[in-house]
């Protein structure tokens, strides 16, 4: 793979922020040209062998929902070999049993492709049994099983992955078209590792590009309506404590993003579609020195958040109702503006543009997100101890 | 790259047929795992290594006229950096000189990668020179320059290929959105060759699927209108020499295809739309054994073809019109029509087919598209001084 070099960095305390990184070559050849070892080289090689050293490391969360079967059959050819799939289904199992026809079709490929995988229903109760284990149950509903939710199956995978033994996380949506697109983005992940200096990192994902249909064409459209309004907000936040107006957050709804796993662990996690957002809050309140943060380490050590700008465009299934997108604004938002660190004008700001949008009302106040506490407190040996992980899947750890 | 073994294969002459093979993993790891040596795997892993040896010998001819750059400079991307990408551009050049603002974007691209190109105009004299020198002047028209159209412009880069010393010539067009779908599309040409026996070797691929937009809703078409059709008077030629029905044949239009130099150099092409089709019609006369065929050495080596699925939707830029459609049909069967090996009773098939179609009447016959003779003839060692590739390209031949 040859990218750029990250041109920019904005620094928040222990956090730095890279600007977007532009990929030259999907590819970039079995050996490195000794020319990029100039330090006047403004592009970078990545060797196929660091890639691989960081996939085999690297889980690959995907949240299903109903999504369509052959769509996420084409998910798992774009994901390379060394990583390894875990599935969280919350897909019906009545009328029709979808998650049984999911598992059957994933195991059916992944036998002939011989890739190891992990797959459990979102509300399997080994699942919940973990975290009632592990004495974590922020996650837990009143029947005891995990809850409904993309946030609550991405944290569930999160837990899998750190106790198969992976070291970084990735996540990638169930309805993606184009596996060349998927294939991109993990590799973009395994990029932004490749360059991180401290063991709390994170890669997030800038779209290329998000096709829309309008009238019998398609249009390329460089942002979302969702992520405008989010990055503009993450940005005034970055701001409004460094003094200088910036731009450099480009990343805000990144559903494609990976987290090492000590950061991972670390990090609070909100529900909703704010999940993203809050990534970038919550680095700013634990690693920003404007409030107390627990974590020393990660203080002491840095934490690098690398943005990479995939090349191809992002196509998905979901052609999402403007209810949907004007929930996903608030959700986004509100993560802004019930931060402890959030400053009154930028609290005023983020109400008017809810107001503009007609999201809320004079009177309301932005959604509070269920909000859940970093999975650092669940405890990972009792929760070892629940499952036999051979059962769900053809991967038994050694 | 894991993709299954071809299930089967139709002889026809010297010509082995495979049918199409499917992918598993784009990518199978950077270690080939033992298991695979069995005798009893249907899934076969191509390593790593011997897909780049296929690729540093292996050109990329992408044939241009007036389409978006951002949409090439995505092409570009998707290239594995071994390739060398030949640029055959058929762009204005006045009022707007586009051709000079493709190069300047290539060339500035090129230069961030470290990649090496070519670049020329279709109708540039020093390509014009290569085949007047080269004493095959079936491809200049009476001002002396290379005839405009798609064809000739592929001709151009097998030729430029040749000259660069490349073992093969592969074809991708510039408006694929996809650099995911492109770098597929390529990995799948070298996959075609690591598995082929003979030096005589074609790949093709079979799209996935090419979504159309119905309504406001993409669909996932699995045959183009064109490819349907073209396939089954593939096919029926087929089966009327074996004596047995099959749908083997099912790259009839595939636009992406590559060719090993030795094969690329055998075969006639046509002008127009029918190039592709054409192939397997001019494969089944030259090596087929039913009319004497001019090359001995290439029957006994055999000739194989491989057709590849790949798992990327094939979602290009033009919105091509019905008439467009019609031709690219009369075309495709006129190139099974006029072959000396085309029996009656399949004639009499094609022609009520495009009558059907309303494509012909019933006192029309056929379109006879400008047919070139084999590259082979061309004396590529007189071709090789007419132009310093240097001004061309990145690209010095050593």
């Amino acid at each position: 793979m040859r990218i750029e070099l990250p041109s920019r960095a904005e620094r928040f305390g222990a956090n730095l922020f890279y600007s977007a990184q532009k990929l030259y070559e999907l590819d970039g050849g079995l050996h490195v040209d000794d020319q990029f070892t100039s330090p006047f080289h403004v592009i970078q090689q990545i060797p196929q062998e660091q890639l691989y050293e960081i996939e085999k490391d690297l889980a690959i969360v995907i949240p299903v929902k109903d999504e369509r079967m052959r769509v996420l059959e084409g998910v798992l050819t774009g994901i390379p070999h060394p990583c390894l799939p875990i599935i969280v289904s919350n897909s019906k199992r009545d009328l029709v049993d979808r998650f049984s026809m999911e598992r059957n079709m994933v195991d059916t490929f992944c036998r002939y492709a011989k890739k190891k995988y992990i797959i459990t229903h979102q509300r399997a109760p080994e699942l919940a049994g973990l975290f009632e284990k592990g004495g974590y149950k922020h996650l837990l509903d009143e029947d005891g099983l995990l809850r409904n939710g993309k946030a609550e199956g991405m944290l569930a995978g999160i837990v899998l992955a750190r106790l198969l033994g992976k070291k970084y996380v990735g996540f990638i949506d169930a309805d993606n078209y184009f596996p060349g697109a998927v294939f991109e983005y993990v590799r973009l992940f395994a990029a932004g590792f490749v360059q991180g200096k401290t063991p709390y990192t994170m890669t997030r994902i800038q779209w290329h590009s998000k096709p829309k249909i309008i009238g019998s064409e398609l249009f390329f459209a460089k942002w979302g309506r969702v992520s405008r309004i989010t990055n503009h907000y993450l940005n005034r936040l970055l701001s409004h404590y460094s003094g200088y107006e910036t731009d450099s957050l480009s990343t805000g709804n990144a559903g494609e993003h990976a987290i090492s796993m000590p950061l991972a662990l670390l990090l609070d996690y909100t529900a909703g579609f704010s999940i993203e957002t809050y990534h970038f809050v919550n680095m700013m309140e634990k690693f920003g020195g404007i409030i107390p943060g627990p974590f020393l380490d990660a203080m002491k050590a840095g934490v690098e958040i690398f943005q990479m700008e995939s090349r191809n465009p992002h196509l998905h299934d979901a052609t999402k109702g403007t209810a949907h997108i004007r929930e996903m604004i608030e959700f986004s938002l509100a993560a802004i503006y019930h931060s402890a660190i959030c400053p009154d004008i930028v609290k005023k700001e983020i109400m008017g543009e809810l107001r503009r949008q007609k999201i809320l009302r004079k009177d309301q106040k932005p959604v509070q997100a269920r909000r859940f506490p970093a999975l650092v407190h669940l405890d990972f040996e009792a929760a070892a101890k629940v499952a036999d992980w051979a059962k769900h899947g053809n991967f038994v750890p050694a």
